[in-house]
């Protein structure tokens, strides 16, 4: 069970002292909001002041590039701190509050070889940030923003010494914007995002059955008839594309071919396996539309749309997808049946690779080295292309064991709705493994994929952020980095800065749920709302199938993947459970809790009627109050340790289950708590009359796995 | 005092019916959410479905924009239903449930003689919006939206007969981005909410003493070195333009001379009356530089400068400003006064007229017909000048009476903070004016001016709407439409449309809070802030000084002008006043409210305590809890009768005069209706004993002005 002690201390009492109020003594043993947690971390005695004096000096290399990583932060501070902050940098590294020394500009284009490393030393005097590259410092300066904190007094950075560098020079984040459009805007926030946290790839899945989102000058009936007119133009491109360089961030374009590929045949049927006319796809699914990799004019087109693309996307690498292609047309397209049996191909998967060795001929004529997901990987492949699996690590490991180049992008699907718990713990390169040192070294990093099914600009932001600072995490990190509670700690402190880089995953909850309840004072709807989170995997299109015309503004929309009310409670039970000096304490607190919920609100109920959008959360609304009485019982039983009534346990049991079930497409995420309390109260009753220190001794016993508290084993 | 039943109603009960649940008798009745209100509006029986089926058909003539125009709705109106719309309109009336009948494009560049009416007819069976032109379509389509409802079943239309149009045909919004920038995409969403309500020109406000925010080809210096890097291309400003065209909203630009115009000097310091160098300004307030008017170089730039704006801005207006020079550089420059000497020009104000002709002739060479505030009408002044006035509604009226066209501003100052109450109710033609027909027809309408000093793209939001709706009612609606109460009946559901369209000035609200608190659970703190508003008029400046560098995210930015707890306090009191048969539902909410602030959530103390930012707030919330203790001992001495203690009411009152004074740059909103309720307490002491129906017998006569209920009149 997760829990979070510190974070429940903050709840009870609200009263975590700031580090600065501290003794030195113990602001020297670490405790800190950084994320990604630095390679070497040493704090020391003191702080710096920021203050209104505050400036920086920059000693050494410095380019356009370079001054406005330096500007950005420093307007960042000052919304921070709440004063202006002086903007006019100096060469004066003596009296500077923050001197920037870096060594040189780096690769004009962002590449996986860039260095990012940087040393950040902050004493009492001055901090001293230095790096090989501009990037190093764009790294090292998120660090110093996030090291920002403050007492009554004032701002202030800790001491500290930080030699940090990344463990994976590969970290992305996939953001699907074929099936749901993305204007530039969101793209812009979301690379800020990602600066934020030091991811350093945005993979752009531009293409796919539902829409084609890139002017194609040579082809301009791609975007034109292919997108609805929601396509970016060459020069939006082009800007996505600086903003990211501003940020050290590369951008991998993605062309998903054969399959995938409905939105190119709307303009171009001819290209298809099976005769047309096309039109944008607007289910969600796998679709047999593909490619007809006999036809030397795919070629001859696809030629002409890489030279264009290679020249508008300037990084080295270019992914073809390669995903999920069933070769249904292929088999009922008797020419290409011919043409296989003429040229010797076995079979389906043979036929996309020889599709894939001739586009890996024409990428690299224009300059570019081939990526693709799993299925492109066969033996013919030249080694220089990089698999991004989503099949698994182990499907990874072989690729490199093979030589190949490889990302992780399976376990960090984020469009699944699970909790950034679950992602946190995956690795690309798990601890154990049998690689060796050369072949560990083709496992680059891994991706976030944010598929884009279910996302608009509205809600987008909420499905990838927080959860994706836990994922950058992985990949800048040592992997011994893995505590569950503190990284919840942190992430809730990151998710805050996040949203001031204008992110709105937290502030467009209100939005969707002032919409559909159609009132301004959305609290009754909040409590429900924050205890579910949307369904897992793929189980919103079943349960509630739409196109992807239509709109994405229902109660689910305004759900969020993890949720943070669910993990305080577990936090609050836990403690109940285990904390027995502090027993009345966790009590009286759950006892709040459960009380909100049993005396819901009367308002949501006449908010559920009079909405349309809200009918199917009614039974979520009535399941929410009877587990507050669930809880109100159980704690009054385990307060108590009276006996519990014939068949309470079952009962209550069977309750939650069905509790558990999705409705309206959300799940209440509350359910493993609750269970937890019930199963403790009937284990409390199995000793009743016993005072509660005895009954936690044995529930510590029992949690230690010593024994069990229900077989009423008399150890203490 | 301003009270609002129904919306209290609300409050308490949270039972409006909504309008498809009355009966077909009470439906007919008025009662409904347009803003502004049309001209002709009658209700008939019954009402539309919207559901799944719901498409649109357009007879007769169609083009771009007006396919857009419908598209648009088509998307919001999904948005709003939860469902997908068909977006294919065809051209099959007969079965359509909108039918669009359109007679032509209307103006190609969106004009001050451009037809806006339209007629809306709406039956059970389908709903048919004629109208002369385009943006007359899209200006019914707003109403339409706007009439959308919904029962437990579903959503409808109400079945409804409107013709409207305008009364003003100028119906401006002021932007100022000189002070501090709004990048292209707060413009555009503000176009939206414009849009909204009618509004059809934005007034761009481009360049003053601390900007230059426009790229000028010919004189690119203007820009880079005016604008710290922030200001729009032409590309930018052609897509805004094309924006506001598709919404039927032209866009005036600003140039402000011979004075505000720091910004063009600090490239070309040759052109002030004063030697430079010159600098961006960073303060507030009224500043010396000035153009220098004798110098024929001037005349030289500016005649290619608006030679290249005549291109870039199509609009028939262009804005020169020339308000607010002192003319103090030109009293201390010797050739200049010898320039005045010769050609006998008497003072600083003959010198400006003099400048102004000579501007006069520039704009009409390029196509432009002149405007300015006030300060420009001099008698030499052509004609075809308009006057926007800042001075009142006199000064305009003198205008207009010399031939001149104008527009008010005068009570539209949104930046000064006051309710929308103050600026609803100030009318550009007031009912009772000197003018005859022909000069009031020279009254074109008004401009609602949001000054820039204090706003970013966080909080322009918040300052701008939903205030401004209520504006555009003044401006669109007939002068007889003034009932203060309905209008924020109805701004209260504008506001969530406003939303809806992207605009932050609810959700944005919360981002300030936790910026400055550090926390997620903004709720504490919330209590605070919506009760109290920035300090009004120019006060902000004076309290806590600040350059136009520093952030605005302090307190009074998360706070609003417009307290709506406040108004819903004065409406619980007034009812608690006059309402007899009520008295207790309304007492017992109102001990409820004050119990919340005597016992304000704990952790706002130690929010305050842990945050440099919310230092001085914390007397705001001491005085918050001071008078929930005087709300809850004034309901206890108005319930029980009983004498008060020797000199309570003058203690009290003494106290909510000094808790109305301003701390951290915000006021308490709620002062009035607490201070109503002490003296209320006090009358009702002078007739102790008496029950309170005998009393409230007195208050209704004595709100009715017939006896004073402490003269103890006997009369009933």
């Amino acid at each position: 069970m997760k829990t979070n002690k510190s974070l429940l201390l903050g709840i009870l009492l609200l009263q975590i002292p700031a580090t600065g109020q501290e003794p030195v003594a113990q602001s020297v043993i670490k405790k800190h909001n950084l994320m990604p947690v630095p390679a070497v971390l040493r704090f020391l005695p003191g702080s710096l002041n920021i203050d209104s004096s505050f400036n920086v000096a920059v000693d050494g290399f410095s380019d356009d590039r370079l001054k406005s990583a330096i500007d950005r932060p420093c307007r960042r501070l000052a919304n921070q701190v709440g004063f202006e902050i002086n903007r006019k940098v100096s060469t004066d590294s003596a009296t500077a509050t923050l001197v920037i020394k870096c060594q040189g500009a780096g690769k004009p284009v962002p590449a996986v070889d860039e260095t990012e490393s940087y040393w950040l030393e902050v004493t009492t005097r001055q901090a001293v940030l230095n790096a090989p590259t501009a990037v190093g410092v764009i790294r090292g300066l998120e660090t110093f923003l996030q090291l920002l904190d403050r007492d009554q007094t004032g701002y202030f950075v800790p001491a500290v010494s930080i030699q940090d560098k990344p463990r994976f020079p590969w970290r992305g984040l996939l953001v699907d914007v074929a099936r749901h459009f993305e204007p530039p805007e969101v793209m812009k926030r979301t690379l800020d995002g990602m600066a934020a946290v030091k991811l350093n790839v945005l993979h752009w899945h531009l293409t796919d059955d539902q829409g084609f989102r890139v002017e194609c000058r040579r082809y301009p009936d791609l975007a034109k008839q292919g997108s609805d007119g929601l396509y970016y133009t060459q020069d939006q491109i082009r800007d996505v594309i600086a903003y990211a360089r501003d940020r050290g961030i590369r951008v991998v374009p993605e062309f998903d071919m054969p399959g995938h590929a409905t939105s190119w045949l709307v303009s171009h049927p001819e290209l298809a396996s099976a005769p047309g006319p096309y039109q944008i796809e607007r289910g969600m699914g796998i679709f047999l539309p593909a490619f007809d990799p006999t036809r030397e004019d795919l070629y001859k087109l696809l030629d002409g749309f890489f030279a264009e693309m290679a020249l508008l996307f300037p990084d080295e690498y270019m992914h073809i997808g390669g995903d999920e292609n069933e070769g249904k047309q292929w088999d009922q397209n008797t020419k290409i049946q011919e043409f296989m049996k003429q040229k010797g191909i076995e079979n389906n998967h043979a036929l996309q690779a020889y599709f894939n060795q001739r586009l890996f001929k024409i990428l690299k004529k224009h300059g570019k080295r081939m990526m693709g997901w799993d299925e492109i990987l066969t033996p013919e492949l030249p080694k220089d292309v990089v698999i991004q699996s989503w099949r698994g690590a182990q499907s990874l490991a072989q690729a490199a064991k093979l030589g190949y180049d490889g990302i992780l992008s399976s376990g960090y699907y984020i469009d699944l709705m699970y909790p950034a718990s679950k992602h946190y713990l995956v690795d690309p390169l798990a601890a154990g493994s049998d690689l060796d040192e050369q072949q560990a070294a083709h496992i680059l990093g891994g991706e976030a994929t944010m598929w884009g099914e279910w996302v608009n600009p509205e809600n987008i932001d909420s499905r990838i952020w927080p959860r994706t600072a836990a994922i950058a995490e992985r990949f800048w990190s040592q992997a011994s980095i893995n505590d569950v509670n503190d990284m919840y700690r942190r992430l809730e402190v990151v998710s805050r800065e996040l949203e001031d880089l204008g992110l709105g995953h937290e502030r467009n909850v209100d939005v969707i749920l002032r919409r559909i309840s159609r009132t301004s004072d959305t609290a009754p709807l909040r409590t429900l709302v924050d205890l579910v989170e949307p369904v897992k995997e793929y189980n919103r299109g079943r349960l509630h199938p739409q196109t992807t015309l239509a709109p994405l503004t229902r109660l689910v929309d305004a759900a969020r993947p993890d949720s943070q009310a669910a993990r305080h409670l577990e936090g609050l039970v836990d403690g109940l459970l285990s904390d027995a000096p502090r027993f009345e304490l966790y009590r009286d607190h759950l006892r709040t809790v459960f009380a909100s919920w049993r005396d819901l609100d009367p308002r949501l109920d006449r908010m559920i009627e009079a909405s349309p959008a809200l009918q199917d959360a009614g039974p979520l609304a009535q399941d929410l109050e009877e587990m507050g009485r669930i809880g109100l019982e159980a704690l009054s039983f385990i307060t108590s340790g009276n006996g519990l009534p014939q068949g309470w346990k079952q009962s209550k049991l069977d309750f939650l289950a069905k509790a558990g079930k999705p409705r309206a497409e959300v799940e209440f995420a509350v359910i493993p708590a609750v269970r937890e309390l019930v199963v403790a109260a009937s284990s409390r009753a199995d000793l009743n009359g016993t005072a509660p220190e005895e009954w936690h001794k044995r529930v510590k016993a029992n949690a230690s796995g010593k024994t069990s508290a229900s077989n009423s084993s008399s150890s203490p």
